[in-house]
């Protein structure tokens, strides 16, 4: 198969990127092909490939850059050549069976559904980010692609996230939940309660109810949807108070004497390394018609390599012919967020 | 002044309730007076007062609790003399100067806003809870109170609660956010955007813009706003959060020899310390006529004496007059959610 990642795209490209890639093929079958795209003259320059992979890994040319903090439609118009935009172009013209990018989300969402439509029965694409926790990896979905989530589009990730889960991470039979502020089921918002109604029609969803925020942690479930707001704040409130916590640990250890911070260190590390989000690569943006993965801006090298290998198993493990399937035999109707 | 408790409210109910209130009195002055709500028999049978304080603890008979998960308004209505009605009814005639209860946010909620009303130029009132991080304290309005916000009652919540925050944490002039996917102005949802709109309107407020998830342990702002479903995952993902990290560096120091463990204690110690929620007591629900809070269902004495001295706070520094008059001289409109 081929992956064709955006090599400007986050902060610490093109060089994280390219190496990540690299670093990808190590562990990725002999006729798998690596794609950069980018400026040609800055991916060269950048690019340090071991003779034996010289010539699984391609350059495809896309002259422009989008900013990590511009605004996605105006950006995507003003630079049809930005490559973000010729990502998007590789995917829908069967050039590449799986793209990834680390830049600008909101344009890569806009990009990607534009370019590669939604898949047959798939209202709304979603975002499903892996966290690892205390109680094993949790899928939240959505995280940002869809702030104006309708009960349907809700209902949809928890199918598209549980395949994902069980095919990506592992876990058998995902126990699915959605996010609300109680875990009773009178308790939520309206879209809340009408997305359980929709979740219940369908059996073959493991549902085990509503969850609240300190759920997330506690291993109650393995996939939980919510409206892509606010699975933006879970996302980001996680990281902020987890990297908080840890600057807080090192902070006061640094006060006490060295021989002591150096014991600590092994197991401040352990810890850490169980919050460690790098682990589980990017994100895919399930219910597009192919395998589009978006990372962390702040990736680097590891959560590359990992974001290759995901969107590797999204192609092998055929997902997006299982949602299909699963939409196609669901009793929950596809059309205006309105059930059947 | 007076301040009134539910006596049979929370997971920790009556003896956290009372002992806490008792030993707030210690720190009041000496005409304050308590005043606990609940059965009679109940709650001398579990009062242990100190001989100076007899004559200013009372206590005012209500045969019935509403149970923790009990639906608000039902229960409401079937339990009218519940103790978080009564209390209500002694904040509405005036017998209360303050009411606080750990018990039943919902019904809480419900029967504080029916009967106390809210204060001239409220819309909606909010929870607004003060969470110790890193970069010191921030109130987050609202939690919950409110999961079907409009701007105006959004735009409010950071009038209210930048008051609240200037007079019960301390903080000057303090930096009022609202809660977004971005730090950018054209990120966020509908609401987000027009709330935006209603408080750029109002010089008086500082606002310093957008922010996201990772902000509220950074130090950006001391205030910041967000739909009462959010804020409520916001809650309670951090306190699910910061109890399961700590949980996870317990276990792996019980993995290290007992020496190793027992240097470590003090300074695990010294960081939750910096976390611990129950240091800011309860949360007022601004808005309405009156000083009330509402606690944690787990409030242990210490939280329930910190929420008295918040609510005496709250009365004496006069919060409400002050919400009055910043609302009445705002430019913003007060009905139908709209900006005059």
């Amino acid at each position: 198969m081929r992956i064709a990642l955006d090599a400007m795209g986050g902060d610490n490209a093109p060089d994280a990127i390219i190496a990540g890639a690299i670093e990808a093929l190590e562990h990725m079958d002999e006729d798998d092909e690596i794609v950069l795209v980018g400026p040609k003259e800055s991916v060269m320059e950048h690019l340090s490939c071991p003779q034996r992979y010289r010539d699984r890994v391609h350059i495809v040319h896309a002259p422009d850059v989008i900013s990590m903090d511009a605004a996605p439609v105006e950006s995507l118009r003003k630079k049809p050549k930005s490559s973000i935009s010729v990502l998007a172009k590789l995917a829908k013209q069967g050039e590449a069976d799986a793209i990834i990018s680390a830049g600008n989300t909101g344009a890569c969402v806009v990009a990607f559904q534009m370019r590669m439509r939604n898949l047959p029965g798939v209202n709304r694409p979603g975002i499903a980010v892996v966290l690892p926790t205390f109680g094993g990896a949790i899928t939240v979905c959505d995280v940002g692609a869809n702030i104006a989530c309708k009960p349907l589009n809700l209902y949809q990730y928890c199918v598209m996230a549980a395949i994902h889960t069980e095919c990506v991470v592992g876990t058998k039979n995902p126990r699915v939940a959605i996010m609300s502020i109680g875990q009773e089921a009178a308790k939520g918002n309206e879209i809340v309660k009408k997305t359980r109604e929709l979740i219940e029609a369908d059996p073959s969803v493991n549902f085990v109810g509503n969850v609240e925020g300190r759920d997330i942690f506690n291993g109650v479930c393995d996939v939980v949807v919510c409206e892509g707001f606010v699975g933006n704040v879970i996302l980001k409130l996680t990281e902020g108070l987890v990297e908080g916590l840890f600057k807080s640990i090192k902070h006061e250890l640094m006060q006490e004497t060295l021989r002591l911070a150096v014991k600590f260190k092994p197991i401040i590390t352990r810890i850490y390394k169980k919050y460690d989000y790098t682990e589980y690569g990017g994100a895919p943006l399930l219910g597009v018609n192919g395998s589009a993965f978006i990372c962390h801006g702040s990736s680097k090298e590891k959560t590359i390599r990992n974001a290759v290998l995901s969107a590797k198993k999204h192609h092998t493990f055929k997902i997006n012919d299982k949602i299909i399937d699963a939409l196609s035999r669901t009793p929950v109707g596809t059309s205006n967020g309105q059930p059947r």
